[in-house]
């Protein structure tokens, strides 16, 4: 192990101001702070934070090509070998990550690549799941309530599932496939208990409180439902 | 509506850099700040943010007792009460809530019952989920895998369903009944995906990443089961 640290850094879902104290903190200590793109776009994460980098401070943007898991797998590896010279080199390393690191991130592609040479640690961030009860202002369980958190891509069969047997549902990443999953929803009956939103916190944040009025077609790829029974 | 709002305020799972920006200017701003606290015992949210208050700000706080359902209801409405005459006159009050307000959190009690006269905003916080995740270095989920959250209440057949259907399962507020929740988590064959932790982020942090090593016996109200397939 080397002595330069790994750290993945969640930023929270979009707001800026969703920023932990410790990310700051950590954002001011490292010499290195990474962050991901798709190609040819503005890294979300880095835009996020910008206001509160060091004055001066560069973020080094690495691009991962989402059209296959092979060539985001190929970026990653590229990615890893990078930051694992920084680190090898004395530099500790802050990569930003939109949302929590380790929920649905792509830090868990470096984490698995660098952590058997390199300690890492993680600061938690605000997750989207969190973000959209408080947009909503909707309970998202309590009690005894169960909650289940799954991608669209997950299929009907477990989305199903979840639908009949949890308290809350959460859909992610439902954008491309939400005319779909609305039918779902409201072939389990579930319709009066389900709610939608998109770009939580950016410039483009839709909320839709009801069902009904969801607008056509598909949507971005920062999506949700959340359906929940509320508390009883 | 009155004008002034009612905040409920994630301050993160027990430490206090977990507090986000947004947070710690709602505190700074609002002339109310309250708290929860078990009866005879300090509030645990607010020790935690203490730090960050303005100089000189105090805090009321609220005792629920929760023994029986009755006297936390009959608390939580007192509460409630005692927080609209302050918005009545015109006074903001923002409330502590640890993790995220709307996640599991006792703020949905006073939400429900004031929402209805009184403006109210969300300011979401870190989760247990998360900072568990972030403690042991352990992914939560990543491309289509599914995560169920369950508190320990929920029942041996839920928890049971959940550890064979989902990829990822939390188990929330199971000190009391540790003992059991691992014979389950052997029974379903998830052993080695098992790790535990309590009082995240605290003095009493104590993290478990094998279950072999459980301490014996029941442990505190804020602990956790994380079992985690890990990413393909």
């Amino acid at each position: 192990m080397t002595g330069a640290v790994l750290y993945g850094v969640g930023v929270g879902p979009g707001d800026p101001e969703l920023l932990t104290l410790r990310a700051r903190r950590v954002l001011h200590e490292v010499p290195v702070v990474a962050a991901i793109a798709s190609p040819g776009r503005p890294s979300r994460a880095l835009a996020c934070v910008r206001g509160h980098l060091p004055a001066g401070a560069e973020a080094r943007v690495f691009e991962i090509p989402m059209d296959t898991r092979a060539a985001a797998e190929a970026a990653y590896r590229a990615m890893a070998e990078a930051l694992g010279r920084e680190l090898d080199a004395g530099r500790a390393v802050a990569v930003l990550c939109e949302g929590d690191p380790l929920f649905y991130g792509s830090f868990i592609y470096l984490q698995r690549r660098l952590a058997p040479r390199h300690p890492v640690r993680v600061v938690p961030g605000v997750s989207a799941v969190a973000a959209a009860g408080a947009a909503l202002v909707r309970p998202l369980a309590c009690q005894d309530q169960t909650l289940a958190v799954l991608p669209a891509g997950a299929g009907e069969a477990r989305l199903r599932g979840a639908l009949e047997a949890f308290d809350t549902v959460v859909v992610l990443k439902a954008g491309r496939e939400r005319q779909a999953i609305a039918r779902l929803i409201r072939a389990c009956g579930r319709a009066g208990e389900a709610s939608y939103c998109e770009e939580l916190g950016g410039d483009g944040e839709r909320l839709v409180h009801d069902l009904d009025h969801l607008p056509p077609g598909p949507g971005p790829y920062f999506s949700l439902f959340l359906i929940a029974r509320g508390c009883p």
